[in-house]
């Protein structure tokens, strides 16, 4: 069964797809499909559900060698006295590298074949994207206090510059610009890092409104909401896509609709950090495009978009008081073409239709919990997770066979992780010098 | 790893299990145990977590088969214009048992050992309870209106006393009464199953205060809530355990505390029907014995504890605007030993001691989901999952082996379920003629 996501919503129950190179050269019935094309290989589809590889607009992925170091904290404290100290100590070239390996092996072994990623050291990000073959789109995050790797924003946004260069063309890896978030980056530093996504026709991230305090906070430095206070700046377009997006009061929406800003959706983690419930299904009434995304694994704990949708969806139909909101069907747009049109890539990957790329999944509908299924939105929203995924194809290359990834050599990275956890462990017994007074 | 959920907690990180017949005889160091017994068979548990299997306390299993049959609909079309005609038309001796095949498969693979169970044809379920060799406790649902199998309550109450007598000591069965909820089921139909219960010592099941509509209906028609309600009638004790509990007021928790009424807490069937988010926590720190159940799939879609016993957190965190509330530990423990003692089994399984019957799963920790981890509770709360589940053990014996089901035959479950839903397809097209007076 192959579940297109085209824009007419077409699922073909006895469906073919045909790659070639990196593209998608034909989509429709089996029988047809098989008379027309001599293919070199064939997999085989039977039994199995065939749909556009899953898009996480939103995440840092080397964060998963923090996976379960500080759980059920206040969010400050989380924050400041747990992931920024042990970031500051332990987010070094090597370890990025660590982390974004065990990130992409777990992403394409759950049906991710593109994340979109802020963090530090993207150059090593960019090398493991590389050698893995998932696609990606990958900035530094510009921040206005010493990061890990650029004691000030104009280094991180040379590194940015850098980066364009050289990932410039590359078949798999975007670079993007990015300003962390609009009280830790300051109007300037958004103002460039913004400068520099439009000079290079790259898409803009930045955290915004993720909780109350920083609504608050802006209230009371600026006067006005962060949305506000960006589109003040004049750095709000369609080439911004807006994480979290959890406090934002219907002007802010307005501002949203009229600039075609993107949303990336990070339910499960908003729900953890008891952020709140983002207003998506009026996002998605007023025409915005919005993506679903796990942010890090410090906060979610893990990188399943499956998993990460079926809550989207819970927690919009808990929050608005109505069953009948969000449905599953708008879950999956989100989770695969309005993901892709989120970050800009619309044109390229997030359905299957030919000309696209070939960034495809096939999942087993064998398992007990995939069956029976009325309705192939509900099986994929509500049914199907990430351990159903057992082939996945990104840009014409079988990355994972059988529930088996073909790119990654994960004792290797298991060993290198498994170092670093003891000194992780180390660390989290230590005192901390940094505490609160990190940032200020 | 094992994870006994015994008082103290005890996490033994290089452990081993002795089981003799349906026993657990020894929990302890491995190097000691394995000198101190001669065993006939082992179970290399290297690079896996042993647990107590996962107990859940609220379910219809037989449901399965409606699995996304009306999804993202609003509660009462849901529920009169869907769930009760399809259930007056298919709720057949023949699909219960198909229903409880599958449930029972899906559950065992996904780490349940044990269920409590409200439906009709009871004692075809417990047919199937018995030829899988899971744990269940299981009852007939009394309501006032005709149900499936019993034209008025009357009958329903005598299928409870021949189902008593029918699975008397067995093993791995036990029935319970069960009133269906204040609003289906007269207060004489209640009272005469909670006496029962008295009678033979069972427990007591009632679907209660799962919308806001039930208790303002409640108010109207009794002039109180429906926990006053029932405790007017006087069936509140120990033996009770309420489904639900969405909407409780501080009066109606003094009285479950009073009366040390059991929770069975249904976090994302609450969230999918935007029924809201029961005060789990203040039921806690009450010291009211809570389980977490998936309730039936029509609701859920799937019977898969971890991911329940997941939402039950973030739900939590959410609701309290609190990270720090509902911790991993917590929600281990409401998913073991717990949901044990809430189901009134709390002194043979839920936690892995000598003396308990041998109800033990084994996860795989090799995926990269599961790495690394800090915290074990945290491990199972937020990174496991139930596909991770490879051997399942219960009573003693063993049902699932590298994550094969040695005691259900999936293919003809499959084939009959497959039957089945080509008739719901049907049937779900035809214009319905029971409609929302269908209760009335």
């Amino acid at each position: 069964m192959v579940v297109t996501m085209d824009q007419d919503y077409n699922v073909i129950s006895d469906g073919a797809v045909v790659i070639r190179n990196d593209q998608i050269v034909d989509v429709g019935e089996s029988d047809q499909l098989s008379s027309a094309y001599q293919a070199k290989k064939v997999i085989d589809g039977n039994g199995k559900l065939v749909m556009p590889g899953l898009v996480n607009v939103h995440t840092h992925s080397p964060m998963t060698i923090y996976r379960g170091y500080a759980d059920d904290l206040p969010l400050l404290e989380w924050l400041y006295e747990h992931i920024f100290p042990v970031e500051a100590k332990f987010a070094t070239p090597d370890n990025v590298r660590t982390g974004t390996h065990l990130a992409v092996a777990e992403m394409l072994l759950s049906g991710t074949t593109c994340f979109n990623d802020t963090y530090y050291f993207v150059d090593q990000m960019a090398e493991v994207v590389d050698s893995c073959g998932i696609r990606a789109v990958l900035s530094e995050s510009v921040v206005d206090f010493p990061a890990p790797n650029s004691p000030n924003p104009d280094v991180g946004l040379s590194h940015t510059l850098d980066l364009i260069r050289k990932w410039k063309n590359h078949p798999l890896i975007r670079i993007s610009a990015s300003a962390h978030t609009p009280f830790t980056a300051s109007a300037d530093s958004i103002v460039r890092a913004r400068q520099m996504a439009v000079d290079h026709g790259l898409i803009f991230n930045i955290h915004l409104s993720e909780t109350r305090w920083e609504v608050e906070e802006s209230i009371k430095k600026h006067g006005v909401s962060p949305v506000k206070f960006l589109d003040n700046l004049g750095v709000l377009d369609s080439r911004t896509i807006a994480a979290h997006c959890v406090h934002l009061d219907d002007e802010d929406i307005d501002i949203f609709t009229k600039k075609d800003v993107a949303v990336g959706h990070n339910p499960q983690c908003n729900m953890k950090l008891a952020n709140g419930v983002a207003p998506i299904q009026k996002f998605l009434d007023r025409g915005l495009r919005v993506g679903i995304g796990t942010d890090g694994v410090a906060s979610n704990n893990d990188l399943d978009m499956f998993d990460e949708m079926r809550s989207s969806a819970l927690a919009q139909k808990l929050s608005a008081g109505d069953p009948s909101v969000l449905k599953a069907q708008s879950v999956v747009e989100m989770g695969t073409i309005m993901g892709a049109r989120a970050i800009g890539m619309g044109d390229i990957i997030g359905s299957i239709e030919p000309g696209k790329k070939a960034d495809v999944i096939l999942l087993d509908l064998g398992r007990p919990h995939a069956i029976p299924h009325f309705n192939v939105y509900s099986l994929i929203a509500y049914s199907l997770r990430g351990s159903d995924v057992e082939t996945v194809i990104v840009n014409g290359q079988m990355l994972v066979d059988q529930r088996k990834l073909l790119t990654v050599d994960l004792e290797t990275v298991y060993q290198k992780v498994k170092r670093l956890s003891k000194k992780l462990k180390a660390f989290a017994g230590m005192p901390k010098v940094m505490g609160r007074s990190f940032l200020a």
